[in-house]
């Protein structure tokens, strides 16, 4: 059916239609629609808007990516239906290499990605996949010239036993996550508690417009306890004045 | 591919797996499945367990229930999915109509929901629906002898726009809501946050064993704001809490 303009939760419901129909269309997994759920909920405690501290590990984000020397965008499902644009965009700025990597893995799944992502402008890392990550599932499967090579790896929408497994590899690790509770928030090198279409447009410029001395500043190891902190202050405030 | 039991959110995901399932038997839409992300998410913030406020509040819907002429418990594919054996039970404690109500109508959900109801032990209203409720959407499309006459209505997982024209049409609405922000919440005459497999039991418990004295206390207006707000308080604890 349609939804009708007049519903008061119209533009969230149209959202939700969107990857319902990416999940017809073979790119979204059932269950990356729960975890989409699971995002629009933080995003409504954080006030669906970037922080102060969001913009900042933005920005920091970006003087890491810069200052690698393999930068490596992992792209799921759930990222290429709502920010396959913002990859390409980020991609062409950046330079960087962007991999498929999926948890519920088929290869008509990463066929049907691949041609969503290269429709939109990104070129996507192909080839035969290996188990470089040390992982009991289908995460574990990656490009030796993309996670293999990787010094610092862009991860939006993670799981986190990924995350804790590219850290040990020695990859400084960039989350993109709403929930700044999560495992893959308290574990990565650095966190952005954004949503994924505001978040990447922005790292993308700062990419460009990045000063040589702020890129030197601000790829020093980051203080990820910072943002998290940030942003849980945030809700905080938030959930304080609704009690008011 | 199944999920290895070593993964660390393997019991969240084992659910969502379930729900996918639903959704392939054609029992919970797409749009459902995000929506249960999104109580996920505010779940994890309370603690995924029943707090005092929260036992309170269900002790109050029994009570509720019990005083009412004509008590109705509306479900949806999500409450069919996640609890139908819980909705038998309560119905058999509270001699409640079970009416089935959907956003994203068609026959053939409304029959292969009702066929997982009465599979489960619940006596489901059938007949023709009307446009009863006052909404531009299906959500309005309710049955004479149950929404029509209901005095109470228990609404587990609603949808925020059915909940105010319900009140509107002088029913009193409880409603089962882990988002202690939303509209729904906000609005209905009784709000229980807490998880809908947790808290359906509870009523069932609470109405097989409350004395007469205690329901006619309880079922005088309740005050949903002070359920909120303990909601609220909780999960402001809990934020507080990972801050240290």
């Amino acid at each position: 059916m349609t939804i009708p303009a007049d519903h008061p939760r119209y533009q969230s419901l149209i959202v939700r239609e969107r990857l319902a129909g990416s999940v017809r269309d073979g790119i979204v997994s059932l269950e990356g629609l729960v975890a989409h759920g699971r995002g629009e909920a933080f995003d409504y405690l954080i006030g669906e808007r970037t922080t102060d501290s969001a913009l900042l590990a933005e920005r920091t984000a970006a003087a890491m990516i810069r200052s690698a020397r393999h930068p490596v965008i992992s792209v799921n499902g759930n990222t290429a239906a709502l920010a396959a644009r913002e990859i390409a965009l980020l991609q062409q700025a950046s330079g960087a290499i962007v991999e498929i990597n999926l948890f519920h893995r088929t290869e008509e799944r990463i066929r049907k990605i691949s041609q969503l992502l290269e429709s939109n402008g990104v070129t996507v890392l192909s080839g035969k996949a290996e188990r470089i990550v040390p992982l009991s599932h289908d995460r574990a499967l990656s490009y030796p010239e993309g996670t293999g090579k990787a010094d610092v790896i862009l991860v939006p929408l993670e799981d986190g036993d990924r995350c804790e497994a590219l850290l040990k590899m020695g990859k400084a690790v960039i989350a993109i996550d709403l929930n700044p509770l999560s495992r893959t928030a308290r574990m990565a090198s650095l966190t952005i508690v954004d949503e994924v279409t505001r978040a990447l447009p922005m790292i993308t410029g700062f990419l460009m417009t990045l000063q040589e001395q702020d890129i030197v500043l601000l790829s020093r190891t980051p203080d990820n306890n910072y943002f998290l902190t940030e942003a849980m202050k945030e809700m905080d405030r938030r959930l304080a004045h609704a009690l008011d």
